[in-house]
């Protein structure tokens, strides 16, 4: 049971392959992929996705995990990432991978056992989960690690 | 000069093909894509995504041309259909096609003249503008020639 964790974005989007192995969640790979300001949104959207396919062939994942999208107060942000949200959904769905998401709270009760843990405990709880074998870039990275691993967590497969 | 009009939606998506020509803009063709309840979100936006490449092949369009999204009430709505778009931004950027944005009120204008055009006023002015050689299902498939017309009267090129 291989899964693509994804914190989708245009600017930065975090994207993580964990497996789940002998009942055992194991760190394969994360990064952060980002993309320059002075490109127009489709084209960053553009390169964020390529990235995502190319994973996705490289590694070929039974699953892609996201969180839930909600509104914040900047509006204009919200909708582009869900944009870009849209366009990584399409792309694994085209890929045959099964698309799932989940809602903040099921990511760090996944991750850290309780709803309300932050950000930084959520980090220092990966690094106890997994033998994570890079240093993590930015929170987009970790977000998509957490995902990733909340999905190995609710799906009973070994 | 070859446009397709769109107004995404996951339920029903409305999609129109017009040409300007010798300085004329001329209907080609307008459909509204429709999707089952039942299947399930990301299935009917591969459908309304395979539907739109589908076209971009078939017509070749040099341009696609949507509406700026705004927020409604109803956020989940917007966020599914911002999910939409940007899935539909990918395949046209994909396919070489540039894409283009415009606001309701710039429609509008474009259409009737003046910025406060209601949906049965700007149906009308379509039909005197364009010969529509089939009857318009939906409200969506004006809107996705309203666009379309709205890209063709901006651009300089005939």
């Amino acid at each position: 049971m291989k899964v693509i964790g994804i914190d989708p974005g245009y600017g930065r989007c975090g994207v993580a392959i964990l497996e789940k192995n002998g009942g055992k969640e194991v760190w394969l790979y994360s990064d952060c992929i980002d993309t320059k300001p002075q490109d127009g949104f489709v084209e960053r959207m553009a390169q964020v996705v390529a990235e995502c396919e190319r994973l996705i062939q490289e590694h070929r994942p039974d699953a892609l995990a996201m969180e839930k999208l909600f509104f914040n107060s900047n509006q204009k942000t919200a909708m582009q990432v869900a944009e870009v949200r849209g366009a990584i959904l399409q792309a694994a769905h085209a890929a045959g991978v099964a698309t799932h998401e989940y809602t903040p709270g099921q990511v760090k009760s996944a991750t850290s056992g309780f709803g309300r843990a932050d950000k930084k405990q959520i980090a220092t709880m990966l690094h106890m989960l997994l033998k994570i074998e890079k240093p993590v870039r930015y929170d987009d990275e970790y977000d998509a690690i957490a995902v990733g691993l909340t999905h190995l967590a609710s799906v009973r497969q070994i």
